[in-house]
């Protein structure tokens, strides 16, 4: 597997029809009727014992008779009788099957026996398999309609450079539908079913690699390996083509829909977000979504940052685009005095030189003068990307208003999108012009501003991926000898792991219960932390086990005797070892914590403590292992951010210290991801900058 | 003003086009000829004096010689002479005129006097004046198109039960030529322009009582009467017809641009969601929610709850919309044991029985088991709503399905909402069948969830005010004592105002500083806070006067020393006139505060201390006085509201009594907004349920 050639799917020479049906409207009769009528080049090859001929075409008794070369056979037999066919095809010498058939694992424990014979036919066979319990493939621009359902029984004319796999084939071919009705081509769209053997992240890697495809789409209802997913985002970023991916399945209601859909247990939302954002992801959630930023990226353009004009004839409009970039992250900055002496120039006084730019519609109607703020603004080096607000404008007006942007656009390689409210029709002309010079059209403010923040998202990841390569590791791999390890580590010993890792952990003895009685002066200056040191006793708090802030010796000792007391009513017989005495850590209370994600493998989280990660989860995630680099994005991505950053006059705490600790611990977890399931560091305290972290408290849990 | 009959704007007998133009492409042009061209029945009476006839109508040579009677004045002459117009407009017995020139306040400085002239002749002729600077209105049904522009230029076929009133003409009109493409049409859309007379919340008003009107559209940059956008949304409520508001301006950015636009200044955008969240108006912020809310209103059915069932022959739309409308606030509930054994009947083998319901693609092709399904599933009591999604089904199936659909609707009057991915051309005769039947029907799953969502959320606001008159106040007006009462008073002081309310305050006792060292025991059992209490320092904490947590007589002493020794080097000569005692106040810190907004008058603001409110922005809103189930709701509202509630184990704080203080202190607010500013309770502490809430602190500003 993997070394196959997939042009041989995407352009097969022929292909086979099994379980071809001469009733145009069965599921083995709908792609003979589509391949033969729209459009398809190779040799269409139905196979079916009952038929000598199906639709003119000669008809095949069985698939060793099928002529070769023959690259994709198209399964459409009832599901029993699929791993047979799978096998013969493997005999055959067709590289790939599309098996159309439903009845496997998705029926449940009823299907199972089936899905293993198919499994092994796979195996046996190694004829690469899309679905089963697929709607198929279709590839318009080659005629390819490989399918069944109401989108391929008509020809779709629309060609484009956007390519889609969806888990969903109901779904996904909706989509392309209402795409299409929107003015979005797609040049494939593939369906994957079970995925009993290729799955949707080897096929999006595929499509990633096409020279006709700028975008590739993704509707996904989970993926089993993370890891894969997360490469797959970098590859996009260096390929410099988006994966808008609209995943679903991400609440409660939904993942269990979508386990009963296609029997894919699924990692947490959360890790999605955090895999899409490392990488090329653009999350979709709407058709429009998906076509307002497939047409952004059609135009080939990206911005060197966030900062964007808006020039409006519409004063609503305008304000509108203030209030929407601000929420999707742009930033409309001030223009420089040079642009804006030139526009005191063009423009009369009435209309607002702020950014937005109002022209007011009494200026618009003189097209020279709009287009002079047009270009000046566009060679104002704080704007990045322009979005320009044509609004009802129409007919021969708009034809000539697009004549002398195509014009500017010429002399730039900054993004300009146009927001035109004009009634399609009575605009035809004027969008084809904007579309051939690379600016795209939209029908609202709105959803231009989508397509900016789009791409001013995905060239920001590749700015990052381009500053280079990762720091290198904080420390080196440390033996832990953790053979033997089980269940939950003690706090000493877990902090034992944490100091070989270099995390600053605070200071603290451990003497005899008896011993405390008889301190003459504490280990370290009050106020300090008392804890019981019990093999019985793992939720301390709980159990009355810690006292904070002890003020001095007397209160130590009587705390002591207090908690020893609670312990023992709280569990009769618990063995008490000792009592830990530790200095009284200051600062900020964060949590770190690690654990291995049956999907993802080892991944880092990290949020404020107590009700910020509990009640208002507000968390940041990444994969270990990774740098402090990335660490740093992570702390200041929780909405609390500012705690850290310091305000009201409050100092900035020690972000520096807090992102090293972070990713030495995720070295930590990446390096003994084999034995260590979770670590738990919690509280961690930040000090002030430049006074770095303290971990008061840890948990390792071992697999 | 205000007991004109509106209907004369927007029905009248004959409308003067003053400063008409024989060019139909000039603004004082397009009126005439749409007037002329696209079937309004009334009479077209153009004045200019340098015309006798324009477009073959005769032209009058000034506003005294239109023949009577005439009910609206189109305003198209140069601002200068627009004042005079109006006056003549008066005497003329012209009720309404819409003035479309600008160059008023919208301008600055320049257009300032213009905007006076115009205000007086507005006030004398007592002419309802619409504009100026604005677009002007369209009322497609009686060809009505009294304004300039694209949209102006071709007749709308499109009528509906829709009307919207825009503060942006541009915006408001690209909306409506959108809307119609996607479907959805209008009855009147009114530009409002500067507002110099009639304002968007008149006519909204105005259209809530309109009997063609089932819904009304606004585009919104800011109103300045707060509390009659209030009252406006508890009409709509009663009406049973939703506002759907599009507000805008509500970032930094755009409301610098709203107002340089419409020099328009404008109240904080949360208070805007505030006043929208208590009545009968709905946010949206794209064309396409108008459209898909418009779509389910117009079928006028409500759910009686947030219960929605799914019925899906695409499990991957099923999987979407479970995901949707957990993120909307709308419920997938469980299905009854008869529904279920229903469904077991209908339903072979293979499908999900769950909610979202996937009956699978092969199930579908049999409608009649489909329809079965969809009947047993909206007679579920469970179910409040039904969304069917019909993937890409078109043509005659299309238009089986929805033949079968309606009957199902006839028997019920829970709302069914349709999701149809075919594309729009090929399943049309199947739409207007579901439109007729009043199924609202949508592009995507997505956008349905939309649709249902506005229905469940209005109905339960409907709901809310249908429970009944408020709560009696809970306690009377109370003389504060307040005459010559200036700047910010003492904490004492704001306190007793707390309490003349109600409001629990901790206790506390005054004493001079000298007396505390003679103290042979504390006023309260520690642990105590200890303050300085000077006039100078308003700011306690940063001069060092405050100590928390002090634990004993010693301590308490040489804390006063210390603090004394803090206030005088923090400022020098700060008279010190005693020292407050106060009991140590244990609970949750809350903060509520009170401000008297321009706009929207006396509000109160409630979140939790700190960074809760001062990082996170968790805050709620109220506009006083309200009563305490009013003050319920805004507690729970909170993101962090949980931490009220009780989580992880940790028992549930007083909501009762927190609501019951923040009533009290909004009635302390409203009875006293003639002389008080700001009250900011900081900390309020609420204690365990059945304890109780107590003050610690509270600051009182005076106007």
């Amino acid at each position: 597997m993997g070394s196959v050639d997939f042009s041989r799917l995407f352009e097969p020479r022929a292909i086979a029809i099994v379980g071809a049906s001469a009733e145009p409207n069965r599921i083995g009769g709908q792609p003979v009727r589509a391949l033969k009528e729209f459009g398809y080049q190779g040799g269409v090859y139905p196979v079916n014992p009952k038929h000598a001929e199906i639709m003119g075409l000669a008809c095949f008794a069985d698939v060793a008779q099928v002529p070769r070369p023959c690259d994709v056979a198209l399964i459409c037999v009832p599901a029993s009788a699929a791993p047979a066919a799978i096998r013969q095809c493997g005999s055959a010498g067709i590289a790939f099957a599309i098996v159309l058939s439903a009845g496997f694992r998705e029926i449940g424990e009823k299907g199972m026996a089936l899905q293993a014979e198919l499994d092994a036919a796979i195996r046996d066979s190694g004829v690469r398999v899309i679905g089963p319990n697929c709607q198929g493939m279709m590839a318009p621009k080659n005629g390819l309609y490989c399918g069944f359902g109401a989108p391929f029984t008509y020809r779709h004319d629309r060609v484009g450079r956007v390519a889609m796999v969806t888990q969903s084939g109901g779904f996904g071919f909706a989509v392309m539908g209402l795409s299409e009705a929107d003015g979005i081509g797609f040049n494939r769209v593939v369906s994957t079913g079970n995925e009993a053997d290729v799955g949707a992240l080897e096929l999006i890697g595929e499509l990633l690699d096409a020279d006709d495809t700028d975008v590739v789409a993704a509707y996904l209802e989970g993926v089993r390996d993370g890891r894969r997913l997360i490469d797959l985002g970098r590859r996009a970023l260096e390929a410099n083509k988006p994966i808008l991916v609209w995943k679903v399945g991400n609440s409660d209601t939904g993942r269990r829909a979508a386990a009963s859909h296609t029997a894919n247990l699924s990692a947490g939302y959360e890790l999605y977000r955090a895999a899409f954002r490392e990488g090329g992801y653009l999350e979709v959630d709407d058709v429009a979504d998906l076509v307002d930023l497939g047409r952004a990226f059609g135009a080939r353009r990206l911005p060197a940052g966030n900062q964007v004009a808006v020039i409006s004839i519409s004063g609503g409009a305008g304000v509108l685009l203030a209030d929407r970039c601000e929420e999707l992250g742009l930033a409309l900055p001030p223009l420089s005095e040079h642009t804006l002496a030139g526009l005191r120039e063009v423009l009369p006084g009435f209309g607002s030189m702020l950014n937005p730019i109002d022209v007011t519609a009494q200026v618009f109607n003189d097209f020279g003068i709009f287009n002079n703020v047009v270009g000046l603004v566009a060679r104002d080096a704080a704007v990045h990307q322009l979005i320009v607000v044509t609004a009802s404008v129409e007919g021969a007006a708009a034809e000539r208003l697009a004549r002398e942007l195509a014009a500017i656009a010429a002399t730039t390689d900054k993004p300009i999108l146009v927001a035109s409210s004009a009634p399609p029709a009575r605009a035809e002309a004027a969008r084809k012009l904007l579309d051939e010079a690379g600016i795209p059209t939209y029908p609202t403010p709105g959803r231009a501003a989508k397509g900016a923040a789009g791409l001013a998202e995905f060239a920001a990841r590749r700015r990052r991926l381009a500053r280079g390569a990762p720091q290198p590791r904080l420390t080196a791999r440390q033996d832990l000898l953790l053979n033997g390890a089980r269940g939950t580590l003690g706090e000493h010993r877990s902090k034992q792991l944490l100091t070989a890792y270099g995390i600053p952990v605070v200071r603290e003895v451990l003497i005899g219960v008896d011993e405390v009685g008889a301190l003459r002066q504490a280990p370290f200056p009050f106020p300090l932390v008392v804890k019981l040191d019990s093999p019985d006793l793992p939720h301390k708090t709980e159990a009355g086990a810690v006292r904070i802030d002890v003020r001095s010796l007397d209160e130590m000792k009587s705390a002591v005797r207090e908690m020893r007391q609670a312990a023992l009513a709280y569990r009769p017989g618990a063995r008490i070892d000792g009592v830990t005495i530790q200095e009284m850590a200051r600062g900020l209370e964060v949590i770190a914590g690690t654990m291995r994600d049956e999907f993802f493998g080892p991944t880092v989280v990290f949020g404020l403590g107590g009700v910020f990660t509990e009640v208002l989860r507000d968390v940041s995630h990444r994969f270990a292992p990774f740098d402090a680099a990335t660490a740093r994005e992570m702390i200041l991505e929780i909405r609390s951010a500012q705690l850290l950053r310091g305000y009201r006059g409050k100092p900035g705490l020690d972000i520096e210290a807090l992102a090293d600790a972070l990713s030495r611990l995720s070295l930590l977890a990446a390096d003994h991801a084999d034995v260590i399931a979770e670590i738990d560091v919690n509280p961690l305290f930040v000090r002030p900058a430049g006074e770095g972290v303290v971990a008061a408290d840890a948990l390792v849990v071992m697999r």
